[in-house]
């Protein structure tokens, strides 16, 4: 493609492009770190995270000539919940319709349009994962739902790099209907906080036991799409009950 | 991206995916080629045209390991003319804004809308220059129009394939968001089977006192967007911790 344009799409007052992180998750193939980086440049985002990619490659993708501003200014991770912790909406991305049923899944065009709207007021997320397996249920329990783009899989599943500038450009579209006005939502650090607390509640009256339910609850405690000022009452409500509970004490069943 | 879907995104009453034929001109890195037609096979289309490919690239593009029905039923061209000859609508893609006005240029989301109508009557064409020059004057002037994806262009121009990719995908997007399939909300009743239990629960814990603050938690429980699956969920949660509680007392302050 020739390029002459100097517009920059990105100056779309219903998208702000500087809250927008994209998350690779165990990436093994530099050119794909390195596709992902460009669709990034082309469509003016700039904040890319890597959770354990593959590190030869990343140090390829890193130092092959050309390397842009946004594969430099790129963080790795070690973790998806580190990645996501400063973020108010996760979203994770698949070609699955019906394999994880634990999420509600939006169709791009849909899901786009939620993360462009929380965009402009909170860091959101769009988490790939890697090439070969897609994201975990462990990843996806990081992730406040899914995003699908609707490819066909008859021959293969989709590029990640190609993936990549799709959501993007889907995020940078015109013609979208405007948001209407939404609280500013729990980042993930307030939900994590709710999370362990009410974890610590439920083990402390025997609902659960140990962590063998963590995931569940999890997910349950993203399904509630706390506001801010909601994932700040809910902490409140779980400490009290929690110090009235008193410490923990193996269930005698 | 992990593939489970087996929908097929171009069963769209306002597309004729078998009418779009996508045509490279020139291209020179078999990669593309086989991104391009990777691209076409994810998003349902099956008609690639290549007008004087780099002809080692294309015997390379054709015989690689995976190469799909779409490369292998791709035909070669010696010019764009023959190319397009059986089009009703041919649109030569661009980055440029101003470069060229001898020609029409639409931005991709109303190129494609027209692309589409016409596909339900006639071929159209979709075509792509090379990785370096992009289109020539003497391509353009096959073309009945240009469309441009809307891309920075400060770092860089754009992949090929990634820009196959956004501008198949642009072709099958819905027009109008489908909404996910949400779960069954929680009726009234069960909202309030919640809520009571929540206030004996904060009441219990010494969190509120009596029934002050009962409309705050009424729609501190209707801001979490229970489904009916989910409200059985918390209520047994609540149950436990309450059991767990004992009875009430009245708080000593």
């Amino acid at each position: 493609m020739k390029r002459a344009s100097t517009a920059t799409p990105t100056s779309n007052r219903k998208l702000k492009a500087d809250n927008v992180r994209v998350v690779l998750v165990s990436t093994r193939n530099p050119l794909n770190i390195g596709a992902a980086a460009r669709a990034m440049s082309n469509f003016g985002f700039s904040n890319l995270r890597l959770v354990e990619p593959y590190e030869p490659s990343w140090r390829e993708a890193r130092s092959a000539v050309g390397a842009g501003p946004v594969l430099k200014a790129a963080r790795v991770y070690s973790s998806l919940q580190d990645a996501v912790a400063d973020c108010a909406l996760a979203v994770g991305t698949t070609a699955a319709t019906g394999r994880d049923l634990q999420h509600p899944i939006r169709r791009l065009e849909a899901g786009a349009r939620l993360l462009r709207a929380q965009s402009l007021r909170k860091p959101v997320a769009i988490v790939f994962g890697s090439e070969k397996y897609g994201l975990s249920n462990e990843d996806m329990s990081w992730c406040h739902w899914l995003m699908r783009i609707p490819a066909r899989v008859e021959h293969g599943s989709m590029n990640l790099g190609q993936a990549v500038a799709v959501c993007l450009f889907e995020m940078i579209r015109t013609g979208t209907a405007v948001q209407p006005k939404a609280p500013v939502a729990a980042s993930g650090d307030e939900l994590d906080r709710v999370t362990a607390m009410l974890m610590d509640v439920l083990t402390t009256s025997g609902y659960v036991h140990a962590d063998s339910s963590e995931l569940k609850i999890r997910r349950l405690v993203r399904r509630m799409n706390l506001s801010s000022a909601d994932a700040e009452v809910w902490f409140g409500i779980l400490r009290q009950v929690k110090w009235k509970l008193g410490p923990h004490q193996l269930s005698p069943r």
